[in-house]
């Protein structure tokens, strides 16, 4: 469980480095991707989910409390742990105890990998713009502010995500980590208009503690009050997805 | 074929959610997405069928019915079950009683699906716009009217939609659901410009009904009088694929 | 033979249908597409080359006389036969008849794909449209005209191709059909600023020959001045890729 | 080792014969890609990558001195050599003398893939434009210049390379030269908006070469005050990846 702990940590800040990256890239002045677009965006964070996934081999890359609460409602194993020679040689089980350090260390890697997005951009953070422009490098905020209808999409979107990741097994392919990240590049297309699809607790609120305790010149406010949206929203979102799994796939 | 059925419906609904959902980003107001351009709606659609193969796995992951009658038309197996291992257990075999199921299940997917989308942009399409926006979310539309016209681009582009999909059989590759996501991008980027490629009668005919009877605001006419073609046209482009696979691919 | 010939017609049908198409979505008036940009042209025909050797898997999939003629120059099989099972039943070997007959067909297979094209977007075709717009869903022309240069380019282009498809032996994987679509995604993007990147004699003069026939409304010059450079440039380029393959890879 | 000598001269070379390409496509004048955007460029380098790795298959496709470095640090083979039937033939070993080599060659193949980058695109050069875009073309330049941050940022993006790449023995698909393609487009969208991503200290310092010995017309400065950002901060990012890999992954 050790090595999981670490793995979700280097995991979700690699996933949180490219992700925060991509959007400081579109969004912030003077930058070369500035005014990139969407679809720019789609792919950053699409393959931010393929290089989080590629080292977080060690504990089954769920790099989101969604997924991690998505396994554990359709009690599915964690990760499966094999030797060099690609032999199981054990797995991590679905229990409450260990979906609390899955989830502390995709806290911990999101802050981090945040943290290390800004020094990437220091530069571009230093420059004028409008505050909620640098919040939006670290966490999501609603185009049309509707707490109801905003929960309502990140649930949707979050359920499409684990619910697709709870179907692989039955589909083997040779794409590895490329499938997630396609998926995600998907759903940030398809259903990211409103929210931006936050679809993670984890890279939702540890990069929004980020925001808030680093010293990031012309910051505004951290907008606390939409906080619970990208958490609670993609929690039941993957539960839901969870259940149906246990009907449906399993 | 029960379990079949719910497949299709299910694949079928991911298939809209994320189709529908994606040009409601590019075309609403004030989503994040607006105005991200056709390569966006194009990948937004290639992974929309991505998603939908993945949960679509108990049926052959058809969600067309055009797909349904060239496999008909080619006397190819609807879908081959497999065991958790791997190995085959059945077939379900390409019969009219099967395909009536098969693409009953794919319109009350697509009706779903779409509505599901509606409920993720409530906000947007609460926005004021022009009502041929509001419908566009959910069925095409050509820029050209021309019914004759229209129906030969729809015929031509599920031709090589359903023409393709019946030569993956001889091309083996560890691309799994990213063939056919691909392939529609591939469609969607060379042959969508004229009618937007419905290519699918469910993927329009199923939203159009949704679209009709939802509660959307300030919506206008679903456009029946166009309603035929992306029904037609991806028929007959379906059966003639099918045709010409009889005698150059089986 | 005849199976690989009509196999080449097919699939480079194939190829022109979608890549002839994506052209006209981006560039001709009033469709969806319009000023989509390069990077959905790059994608269009990457993905149109994904359709065409799916279609093309009787004859190797070669779609391109500069392909052919660099698997003659490096003295390497045409094409593998397979059974069903997947066990190999004979190769065609790479002789110059068989090259002519594949180049042969390679024409016919670009004149009806660019053809099928035309008439998915005839609509957009009768519309009020500079004759240059109209002949650039056909053929390809220079931004910059100079004979020598654009033959450099064409050259150094399709050595890229040719180059590359002639070490997909050494580096196996999984991707089957993707690889050479990536491969023309690429060199469309880096090389295909200066000439519109033709590589390949028959998508250049097998549509230029369409153009020419065809009864296009408000059509104006074919430009044989320059015809000559998509056809000659390839095909030395295709034949420096061979030679140069018979020292380094083969 | 002579053998993989020259597979880096020719991986590299081809590396930057189309990541120089797309640039010059994108922003010189009068291209047919000139303003594509981002994205557009992100594609065209992972996808020059993605040719680069096909043609070096001789010394493991390296390309770039961070990752021979990396390599080194982690002390993981240079290569493996296998036969034509797939079989393990021998190994290059990761020692200081070979990286010299490897090195070596990555600066010449550089300096070679710029420079018929540059005839590829020799009338675009020859137009009026900024000396800094002819420059750019060839080497990275950062949007706010700061020795400092510009080198932090360096380091990091290079870092998420060589890390994901040591990774990637444990996380096997069949992506083949794929995977470390698109991880590229990926740290190009994220991480390249400060700097221009070069993450390579060959990729940046053989073409700067190249830029001031080639007769460029209306050329300016080749900018060496900052030629040592892109070649530092890449070695740093390189080995610190091989050191956390020593204890994380290894």
């Amino acid at each position: 469980m050790q090595d999981a702990f670490w793995s979700e940590i280097v995991g979700t800040a690699m996933l949180l480095l490219l992700g925060a990256g991509v959007v400081a890239n579109v969004i912030l002045p003077r930058t070369k991707g500035n005014g990139g677009g969407w679809l720019l965006i789609n792919f950053g964070w699409g393959l931010a989910v393929f290089a989080g996934v590629y080292v977080s081999f060690k504990s089954g890359a769920h790099l989101n409390p969604a997924v991690t609460l998505g396994l554990l409602t359709a009690d599915q194993d964690f990760a499966t742990m094999k030797d060099t020679a690609g032999a199981v040689t054990g797995v991590i089980d679905p229990t409450v105890a260990n979906a609390f350090w899955y989830i502390l260390a995709q806290m911990i890697g999101a802050f981090l990998g945040a943290t290390i997005a800004f020094l990437a951009y220091k530069k571009h953070f230093d420059e004028d713009a409008d505050p909620g422009i640098k919040l939006a490098v670290f966490s999501t905020g609603p185009e049309l502010r509707s707490y109801a209808w905003n929960f309502v999409t990140e649930v949707i979107a979050t359920f499409v995500l684990v619910f697709v990741i709870l179907c692989f097994g039955p589909n083997p392919s040779g794409l590895g980590p490329l499938a997630v990240a396609m998926l995600v590049v998907g759903i940030g297309a398809s259903l990211g208009g409103p929210t931006g699809y936050a679809i993670n607790p984890a890279r939702d609120l540890g990069p929004r503690i980020a925001h808030a305790v680093l010293p990031i010149r012309g910051k505004g406010s951290s907008d606390w009050s939409y906080a619970w949206v990208p958490v609670l929203g993609p929690i039941v979102g993957g539960v839901l997805a969870g259940l149906l799994a246990n009907v449906y796939v399993f």
